[in-house]
């Protein structure tokens, strides 16, 4: 087996991991689209894509223990790679969420509208900013990228809040209504939960960069 | 520093997973515990015990990254070290699915009661049974025993599809209800998810069981 060089495969599974969250971000905007104009045909094409991220997960996965067996690593790109493994798993579960949206959408578009859609289509934008901003800072382990995603769940959580509170008082003035109501509190729980997945990975990349000195004063002595 | 034996390491390894584990599960069983006695304290016995949870998350991160570094492992313990990071975050988040059915709890508790709970503590006593067995199942490398944990995560699933469409009929009879059972929705919904953890736990032991022999044969040719 030809051995390639380890920094060109890291660059590899950096962009493939790039790759697999620009299409985890694409599936969650569809998501609200397909909400937003009522468009069952978005909604499906979410779930068709679903086995495409997973294939890319399970590639992600494979690649990265590979790199952690043939190159044995140490120090920064160790934690780089068992990073990337749980970043991995972080970004199919978004695209579950995205799914799990696109589920809701069309439940909700088989019956007339509950409401009209303000604060759900910001927390979807704010979630889909504070993931590419999370890729962003992992690939190029900034912390100081990564902070900046950490006040932004907080306005994901507060417009949850918002919403939540709209909604009960909805299903209590219309019992026709709960059961869209109800979709909607999942769509909105949905989007926060894809927020707090965005955080992990932003306070992955906090202690990653901070962590490789912690680490290499430990891992040092002992490697000579 | 003294390195001791690799093997020793792991089987330390698998009695502080083991342990976390027990933990996750009393949290789990003391929450709806609490939401059926109707008693604060023991929900927030359940708060007061995260941080000791995440300090676990925390101890198992660093010895199997310490372990992938000191050792460099190949083939199936390599993998299973991938795994452990991986059932490390299934556990962690396991315990603060449990601490959002506490808060749920108190919420709950603070009024007066929605319906009669019967199929919730059905619904956490086969997430418990789910999430021992797939532990068990995980340190043995068993494969059979993961696979008797599928068919409960339909279970569960089947359980909360009854809950959720007893609750829709009850907000709409009863307006007064709708944020208690919003809460139950929520509770049902947190031990769904505890339970697909669980079954991520068998899957992974499922494809550990399996893999070591793909593994090997892909990784032997080159490492001679």
């Amino acid at each position: 087996m030809a051995l390639r060089h380890f920094s060109v495969e890291l660059d590899e599974l950096h962009e493939l991991l790039l790759k697999m969250g620009s299409m985890v971000e694409s599936s969650i905007r569809r998501s609200v689209d397909s909400l937003v104009e009522r468009d069952k045909e978005i909604a499906k094409a979410v779930m068709r894509d679903e086995p495409a991220i997973n294939l890319m997960q399970v590639e992600v996965d494979s690649r990265t223990t590979r790199l952690l067996a043939l190159n044995q690593p140490v120090a920064r790109d160790l934690r780089f790679l068992t990073a990337t493994l749980k970043i991995n798993t972080d970004l199919e579960r978004m695209g579950d969420l995205a799914v799990n949206i696109a589920e809701r959408a069309i439940s909700l578009i088989s019956a007339p509208p509950v409401k009209p859609l303000i604060d759900i289509p910001k927390m979807a934008a704010l979630t889909q900013s504070m993931l590419l901003r999370s890729l962003e800072a992992f690939v190029k382990v900034d912390a100081d990228l990564a902070q900046t995603i950490l006040p932004a769940d907080d306005e994901v959580d507060a417009l949850r809040d918002k919403v939540y509170t709209e909604l009960v008082e909805l299903m209590q003035r219309e019992p026709a209504l709960v059961p869209g109501a109800v979709d909607l509190i999942f769509v909105a729980r949905n989007l926060e939960r894809i927020a707090d997945h965005a955080t992990n990975i932003a306070e992955d990349v906090i202690f990653l960069a901070k962590g490789v000195d912690v680490r290499r004063a430990v891992v040092r002595p002992a490697l000579g």
